[in-house]
């Protein structure tokens, strides 16, 4: 931690703030500048709350020097972190597609919809069978039996399965049907969720927050790390910002920002992203462009009809157009789908 | 709902919207202007996805009529809901303080703040059994041994007790020991908790999430009014913007907005909101001049030893000024404390 | 400035690290900590960009250490800057009202205006000769005109005059009709214009971009004190976020703020902030309450018939209301009106 | 416009708002629903200020049914704006690079730019001559040699030139040199400089605002076709949002959403969207396969010795590196360089 003082700062005041600087546990190095002192303090203390020294008379500014992630930071952990599940490898040069639709809704809609996600190229199924809604008068997901469809459509085509966890109790049950848990942008601090998802021994796919900045992205990774799984996928989903011509703002930056600060693997949906299909396809070129290790999409054999988000949801034909192109960018990047 | 065409609009293009309008359920009711034509389209559906339509072909914008909450709104209950918990009344003239430590930390230091609370005149103790923290090496609160303390020193003070809940696994056993739920900002959308609460026979205390608006705060306190739970306060903390001098950016707008939309006491909360002791005091002024229905305060009788945000907590000094001063903004404004 | 090390650093990075720092004219000072490094470069250049260090392989963070505001600084200038004209004193304990129409519409419109301002006590009139206007379609003002009637109705009835400047080539002929010169949200970062207004002889009304930071503020003040102007009033007026339901967020933590880190007076325009007529009450009085040395209102006669702004300004009686609450506000902080 | 009334409006309410509308010269058509009432307000007012029919007693809500911007607007002009200026072609299905340094420092700095700019490919060269800096002690430009420098260093390359005017001032001197006049993003919304640009009969290429909204820009870029100019290019270069890791927030959706509701062609600046060149080539591609008509690039023979924004420049191997990838990108959308 590195505080700075201020320029007409009192001799005691700076004794109160070395005392208080020793008493939380550092050790205290000065430097005197030209204009303005600064204080180290070294000790490696991650949680230690800098506003408590900020508060002292005399202070004109702390910076803390260390990151507050450790396990999912690239410092302690060079090489990318890959996951391997069944056929499907994640993190690696593959980029990866899951898709799918909102919502699980009947076995006939799954069903289509995993034939045309198999068929064209994505490796994964998505399907919500618990939905966080806005709304308490929406749909809410057909539960179980969404499971259930969800795993049977996936199995014939030879699909993963990714689905949303929304509380602790339904951990273990989602357990039986999925091969990864994903925890959507509203639950990325639902810290009790985390701490429980930390044990399971399948990926997690945790969804940046609306407003959360990607330290605190790579915060809550961090939660789900400091037990025994280490599988964790980052997911950039749009930001919320002041601009109203799109649902939110599709922060693509953020991923060659965390390919730098940390191993984790990091995808794109910008399905939720834009809010809109016929924003999709521009979008998750950009996205593949950008370096993302692959892509969340709705799509829906039949958005119209679709019980939720059915306006985000690609058309068929639309899916096969995106794979299409998103394929050609791969290429020119180096890498492949 | 209200749907504009687009100037240029074919035939064939208005004859889909109209039939897409009509199987969704809407009667269709067209109004040709000059440039543009509109369709009102007629029928209650406030769950109804808008961009179903808006992604339409000649489809220009599509504007929702009714609010998205109905249970919360002034329009559905013309006079203030006023909460009545023993002796205290929320969201009448009097303007209510809940005052506390972030955390409860031991019986010596809830039993010293609140009598210092209760000596200046707040009704209400706050203080954290389970924390929410951003990091996972943080301290995570006293759990259960925390909300006897906390109860037992509300009592002997002669002081209600607020405390967070978490999750859902937590509403049995924090409902022996508090008067208010208290739902943190970072679940304000946590639907799953929400839903349990709305069963629940005690006042819920909802804060505003980061980067929440003021709609999805009123749609989420609909959540808990949807079931047998009439007694919701809001609380303003805060919201995230670009600013980085403050902690977040305090809406004090809000209160008004939500005097006008809502009949729900709203309360504010600016030790949160600013995150330092040295803003909190005009912050506290502000929000009663704003007419805020009360104020959550972080107090703590050694801050400098607080175990979670002591850099926010007032001293008590510090805050019996506070108290001094609001009650004659409080007396300014007509109201009182 | 303080650069941290990454833990991994190589010996030739950081050799590299330390030979651009004394390249760049600073002297270097290192402190090894528990697991990184880092160097204190010492020398004043405010005017440093740090990403040059940052951006060097090795580099895990650098901080600036003195702000990049002078003159503004609280820390080059303890006192309060007082700003006396004429009979008028901003800066002081007393809290002064600006107010007025958003533009000049004719003689009996800003007479009129201008009479119930000085009756209930406001000090300076305020009125829009030259529009800064979003759609060129808009009512662009009187022009030279209304500036002369401006002048005129203040010197009727007492008052100061204070009125927008939007580009150089105006700032002559307002020069020759009003007090202070107001320098708009739109126009806080354009340089040209306040490098110019650094050299005139009375004071700049310096409003608070609609997304800038109060440091960025503090900058632009920066800008007109670089010269021989030394009397810049500041203005807080909102800022942009995501929130709908007002038209910018009013950021009220930047008054303490403020007092803290500048000598430099700062106003509050609750008129600009909320857009509405029904918010102005309220949230004037939440300004007073935190701090502000002064206010500026929108007012007319008749805002049904207003040409700009009609919506945000209020009615007489209103206004007459508003001053009459604040005052008891500023008497229960120990000011006066 | 169409005005939602409240639920329980009284019929004097009604007749109030219906009178206010007339007068204001709108013709009303009145949809009764199921719970509310609707007022269609026939006539086209682009300039007309919604907030004058919100404000009144019994309105829930007003709606704008027309976008404030015509002449920008895709329904005024249904195909791409093509600019031809000499050998480049800007808005068709080539992409065009605009690149070069920050700041013309030098004739030796600028020529070997050039060089460099001209040898990848790259069509126009940038550099700035007057420089709107943040801060009052920074590099500031060097005026008209720089433009000189400029020009000639182009000629000699066979390259185009675009350099930033800041005031009307500069606006003739500017034009003897420059073929593409630059408006900053903080000059976005000075009205003042973009009438006097509605004059000039070469392009203008305007940058959004850092808090402008897509509809601002699109207002701005209509102040300059208001009068003769009809060339126009808009610049996406990053948005001011909450997040800090990096300088602003890449709104790449932006370029779908320009290229529905205007004409006009739309670039991106990634150098500074994201002001750390180790971001720069990903952004670069993602913004060429989200469909942007070209990008401005910066680039410096010596970054490390650049005089300004050095951190965000491109090495020369970077930057022809940077070529090579969006050529690719380019052919694999169906497009060219």
């Amino acid at each position: 931690m590195v505080v700075v003082l201020e320029k007409n700062i009192t001799a005691n005041q700076t004794l109160n703030i070395v005392k208080h600087l020793e008493e939380y546990g550092f050790r205290v190095h000065k430097t005197v500048g030209v204009q303005q002192t600064i204080l180290a303090a070294i000790g490696v203390k991650p949680e230690f709350d800098t506003r408590k020294i900020k508060i002292l008379d005399g202070v004109a500014e702390v910076y803390r020097i260390t990151e507050p992630f450790k396990l999912a930071s690239r410092q302690a952990k060079e090489d990318n972190t890959i996951i391997k599940i069944k056929n499907v490898t994640i993190g690696g040069d593959e980029i990866v597609v899951m898709a799918g639709p909102c919502a699980v809704e009947s076995e006939d809609q799954i069903n289509k919809i995993a034939e045309l996600v198999s068929k064209n190229g994505a490796k994964i199924l998505r399907g919500g069978a618990f939905k966080p809604r806005s709304s308490p008068y929406a749909f809410q997901g057909l539960g179980e039996e969404g499971l259930k469809l969800l795993k049977q459509a996936a199995e014939k085509y030879g699909l993963l399965v990714i689905t949303e966890v929304m509380e602790i109790g339904q951990i273990e049950l989602i357990g039986e049907y999925t091969d990864i848990y994903q925890v959507g942008a509203r639950n990325m601090q639902n810290y009790s969720l985390l701490k429980e998802l930390s044990k399971v021994n399948k990926p997690v796919f945790l969804k940046r927050g609306l407003s959360a900045t990607i330290e605190e992205m790579l915060m809550s990774a961090e939660y789900i790390l400091s037990n025994t799984n280490k599988d964790v996928i980052l997911c950039e989903r749009g930001i919320r910002t002041f601009e109203t011509y799109t649902r939110n703002t599709f922060d693509l930056s953020s991923i060659p920002v965390v390919h730098k600060k940390s191993h984790l693997p990091i995808f794109a949906d910008p399905s939720h992203a834009t809010g809109m299909r016929d924003k999709v396809i521009p979008m998750a070129r950009a996205a593949v462009a950008a370096g993302a290790d692959g892509l969340m999409i709705e799509v829906h054999h039949d958005p119209d009809a679709a019980l939720s988000d059915g306006p985000q949801a690609l058309f068929p034909d639309q899916f096969s157009e995106m794979m299409r192109q998103i394929k050609l960018i791969a290429e020119a990047i180096g890498r492949k789908i």
